[in-house]
């Protein structure tokens, strides 16, 4: 299932000029990310939100698009994407500005209270309160550990495709057992724009983690001689200059084969990175940011933690415990963004100020 | 919009005779306890619910059923009701008994540590645990306070309307100015089945907590004389021997009007009541239930409150913070009822046992 288009388009529209100062911060465009520029909408805090996947969702939207969920309180069952879709819409209101595709390198906090952010990308800001809901922290592909490999990165050396057609006619091989293994693998095997010189698709095992579907395509690539399975892990490689000619593949027997290639794609799944969070001067454990139970602040006041990257007492890594974390997060940062003002609970069934901020009209009363 | 009628009815199977011995008892049908059983369930934790009110949703369902409402995560917009069904409909797999139309009146611990819990009609337990979600309190209706008018309720003064029809031909005074009042002025007023011999709707000011088209409604009734308004409020009342006869009503320049009846309805809402839960030897802090941030235990081991009657530090009256709290109260829960078993989270997207508990089909793997 695809992201709403129109809604993604709309949020991409970074600013990438200057120094932008600002009441929020969120790191983290996954659900709880989301959830939280929704809850300072409704107190009247507008925000922006970086991630470093080039779309909003996090983890369902990269990890589980299509897989039931069941435990979101109130839904019986939607899917990682629908979530992220359903959250997309709910924060329409707030307009809130989206920088994706970059990671925050720095944060540090300045003389006024105020914290100096800036991204992988270079964009700047100044804002009163940091929310971090960044999951298990940034997402990166599973690297092929192979001395002297990572030379090849993005000239033969793949971890995503981008644009398949650059790749038609060469001779491929592909390493992963999953989704994207399978997937990628078949769409150059079969005819079509697309369709490689060769194609081969290396796993440790006859076995696979990806839809019954995919394999059953796989299979029948197979068996038309369209591509070829091996069993066996890439344990070397051979190069010419600074040319990949070669991956080295040792099968379950010891035996090492020697395939040769012009692109060498792999999918081993994407691994969380703490990253540059870790550098802060956060309070953490177990890789995690410490919170309170009452606002979820972390160690540093003024930013807060909220969803799987917290701990504290009774953490459950759900989803539906990061929108309550958010919640009282968002209320906590009420006293950094408005001194003067006490902030007091509204329902939003009832406060015609609310609905006002929804952009809703409010039920008429005589 | 009415409750799903089905399964309303399927949950209405409670279980009168004898005692009943059980891992689980929650105390309130409303949103937060029907995710406390939902909770549960995925721990394959089976509960007994009881409400005062005679149909599960509490307060949604029972104050704004019709209403919008904003701030339920990933859920852009639903009504009260619709939150109720979806959430019905979520609990579904997990079979929970509802005991319904009886408030919770004795808790009292065993030497055994379970709890004895016995309700309003008699229907006893014996639980592991107890999950008190009761809201603010039993709802019960409002009452209109005039000494010794009390004795009639039931025969001539009545704050719910069950069978309209038996009042039909009468002389009505209706009290009160919100939905209830006017809907049920209206339907008497206007010829029917149910048409009283007089209606006489009386509230303290001249304006209406009310849908708008029902105001007009009650206007228009006005402008045929199918009915008298009346700006007011009762002050006495007359009665013959152990009969009803009259009302007092003083209005805005202080003059009191005798208005004959034979039937008074009053409509002032409904008022919480803690009740008998304030007996039970629970810490309790300006009428609502101390807990920690880790299980939501009272002060009590064993007893766990959840939603708007608990209190912590940081408390919002939200419904999400309610089904986090029920969440982290379910695994507090676990050591009572599997005390030899370590219970580990487990997550819908992924977990086959889970999906066996729910009751649907797992991915396929190859």
């Amino acid at each position: 299932m695809e992201p709403d288009l129109n809604t993604a388009a709309s949020l991409n529209a970074a600013v990438h000029e200057g120094l932008v100062e600002t009441d929020a911060v969120v790191i983290g465009a996954g659900p709880v990310g989301l959830f939280q520029v929704f809850e300072l909408g409704l107190l009247e805090i507008k925000a922006h939100v970086i991630d470093a996947l080039p779309y909003p969702g996090g983890q369902p939207a990269e990890l589980y698009p299509d897989k039931p969920i069941y435990d979101i309180p109130a839904i019986p069952v939607c899917t990682g994407q629908e979530l992220v879709n359903n959250l997309l819409k709910q924060i329409e209101p707030f307009g809130a500005t989206f920088h994706l595709g970059q990671e925050v390198t720095t944060v540090e906090q300045q003389d006024d209270g105020r914290f100096f952010v800036a991204t992988s990308r270079g964009t700047r800001f100044l804002t009163k309160t940091l929310f971090i809901a960044a999951g298990v922290g940034a997402f990166q592909p599973r690297a092929l550990k192979l001395d002297g490999l990572d030379a090849f990165e993005g000239r033969q050396l793949f971890y995503r495709v981008k644009n398949p057609n650059e790749f038609a006619g060469q001779n491929i091989v592909i390493v992963g057992g999953g989704d994207a293994a399978l997937e990628w693998a078949t769409t150059f095997a079969e005819q079509g724009p697309n369709h490689a010189r060769s194609v081969t698709l290396i796993h440790r095992r006859d076995g696979f983690q990806a839809a019954a579907a995919s394999i059953a395509r796989m299979r029948e690539c197979c068996e038309r001689r369209e591509m070829l399975f091996m069993v066996g892990q890439p344990t070397g490689f051979e190069s010419n200059g600074d040319r990949l000619t070669a991956v080295q593949i040792t099968d379950p027997q010891a035996v090492t084969h020697t395939v040769p290639l012009d692109v060498l794609l792999v999918f081993f799944g994407l691994s969380p990175k703490l990253g540059p969070i870790a550098e802060w001067g956060l309070d953490i454990e177990r890789k995690q940011l410490v919170v309170d139970t009452e606002k979820f602040s972390t160690s540093v006041p003024g930013i807060f933690a909220v969803g799987d990257i917290n701990t504290y007492l009774g953490k459950k890594k759900l989803i539906l415990s990061g929108f309550h974390e958010a919640t009282l997060a968002a209320f906590g940062a009420t006293p950094f963004i408005f001194p003067d003002r006490k902030v007091m609970l509204q329902y939003t069934t009832t406060s015609t100020k609310l609905h006002k901020v929804l952009g809703v009209a409010s039920p008429v009363f005589d």
